[in-house]
């Protein structure tokens, strides 16, 4: 059957047939029968997480929709402390999508769930009609042991702290908008779509305090969440943000700033001053693949300074201007 | 704002205000700040399950897409003899999605959850342009509690095991097909969509071994993979199975079988043949609201009487036919 039908979703002869030939084959059997649940080994104290993908188009320079949703709730749960464990995917594919892209896409996911080391331990399919779907989307949840007596959050965020940014920024962002607009991006625009296995080793750095993976809304959005919820200002340093050439450029064609682009491969740290160098280095050396884009090259970016919740920039030129979070910005299905 | 918009989903000011006056309004704040993932206590083994949810209309009589987001991912955990604990929700919404109407759901999936005493800890939205969803669709997981050594499933199916049937069926299915064909129906035909909390009672009957929603495909379907999986034989006593008239009358109608009509509030229970009358009353004295729909009505519809592997049926005029999987129906989008 080259194209999904609306029968792969009615639960019946076909449906079992799909989930044999795509997704167990991909994904692995377990090691029982097929149940409505799994039942799996935890800890006392886990970390939960959920996501809905519904990123657009399906297959861009650096990662897919299967690849994204892996590394999009490994992040979440890493950036907690927390040792990514289990996924479940649910996946709703539009009647009619070509049955050789859904198992490439889900061969990518479960690639991408080897190279992280989490096990997908349920999922679930739906088929909807032609033209009530664009194609295909993929909610993921993600389980994660926390096998430390520390926490790691934005109440753990000390004024003082400095402010850690992985990589260079907007890279997911930029290729979206250059894919979606048939721009001929400059060939090292990849997104940064990964599983950040390497902030496992970071937040076992003495004095991390809070870590968060740059999504939507991008570096400015999340900082001003923080400052928000904490009460704390931030300040930011132009000079710390990098931004790669290639991703300047598409944002200077589309009047983007990459300041609020979303990332799907970079984090910030907030630490304390005297651990700055330990996670750098820790970035620095990370021996995990990180799925051919390039090296980290984190930067201390900002500092959190006072008590007023407000987030500022300290320019290039040394100025110094206020910033605020996403609004009105139309860059929809990002993730 | 009366519509979702596309700034709804992009993870700026209008996504937070959307989080805070909805979602968090009738799910409950966490006790902290809003993180990548949510911290919550577990037990050392755990069932956990996923699926997505699109069905149409998005209400019916009987219940709505929020409830039927609970109740399915409930009913997936309990009658593996987990306590279902947490709930997480990822929505996909259509661009101009009536926010009233968003509003309405997740009161309707906050209800329910309190209902069946689960907790949602994690969530997420994402907004679609106008044409690319059917207003709303939902990705539901779910964590549940292990408190026993026993474990159901269908590896504990036994020959010479009774099965009991909870109720009546194909009310969810009939429901729906009803009105979608904008079909004027008997007014007693509702959905039987509910979480089936007493079943937490049922898996504690001693002698029973496996329990399964009847949700795709209808009974016979569930019988026949379970009849696959095991190897057993399964007979259906036609006499067994209930099915309400205003159910009947629909089928008649559209020349369904309410056999292969989805339910979500009705299982199948294998438990050993002295285990039928504690299993019965357990279900027929049951004190948890059901939500309106019908008392339960449950009968022993079915024996394990081989292993052929076969799933047959005595009829009510005591033939036997052999029966198989739900295959080629025009069924979509019932969950």
């Amino acid at each position: 059957m080259s194209k999904i039908l609306l029968e792969h979703g009615d639960g019946g002869l076909l449906t079992s047939r799909l989930v044999r030939d795509i997704f167990l084959k991909h994904l692995g059997r377990p090691q029982g029968p097929l149940e409505d649940s799994t039942i799996v080994d935890s800890r006392p104290r886990i970390a939960v997480t959920t996501d809905a993908f519904v990123v657009s188009p399906l297959w861009f320079r650096g990662g897919d929709i299967g690849k994204l949703a892996v590394s999009g709730t490994y992040n979440d749960l890493v950036v907690r402390g927390a040792r990514p464990a289990y996924l479940t995917c649910s996946f709703i594919v539009e009647e009619g999508f070509e049955t050789v892209q859904l198992e490439a896409l889900v061969e990518s996911l479960a690639a991408e769930a080897r190279r992280a080391r989490v096990s997908v331990v349920a999922g679930d399919t739906k088929v909807v009609q032609a033209g009530q779907a664009d194609g295909l989307f993929i909610g993921a949840s993600g389980i994660g042991f926390i096998e430390d007596a520390r926490e790691l959050g934005v109440t753990s965020v000390r004024e003082g702290d400095a402010v850690v940014v992985t990589g260079d920024i907007g890279r997911h962002g930029a290729t979206l908008m250059a894919a979606r607009l048939g721009i001929k991006a400059a060939p090292g625009l990849a997104s940064d779509c990964h599983s950040m296995t390497y902030l496992l080793d970071v937040a076992c750095v003495p004095g991390v305090h809070c870590m968060r993976d740059i999504t939507r809304g991008g570096v400015v959005t999340i900082l001003c969440e923080i400052a928000e919820s904490t009460g704390l200002s931030i300040q930011l340093d132009e000079n710390g943000v990098l931004t790669a050439p290639e991703t300047s450029g598409i944002c200077r064609l589309l009047g983007l700033d990459p300041l609020y682009l979303p990332c799907e491969g970079r984090a910030v740290i907030f630490c304390e001053e005297r651990s700055v160098p330990s996670v750098l280095e820790t970035l620095r050396s990370s021996r995990e693949s990180t799925g051919g884009e390039p090296l980290l090259d984190p930067r201390r970016a900002a500092t959190v300074t006072g008590t007023q919740g407000i987030v500022s920039m300290v320019t290039m030129y040394s100025g110094t201007r206020r910033l605020s979070s996403l609004t009105g910005a139309q860059l929809p299905r990002m993730c």
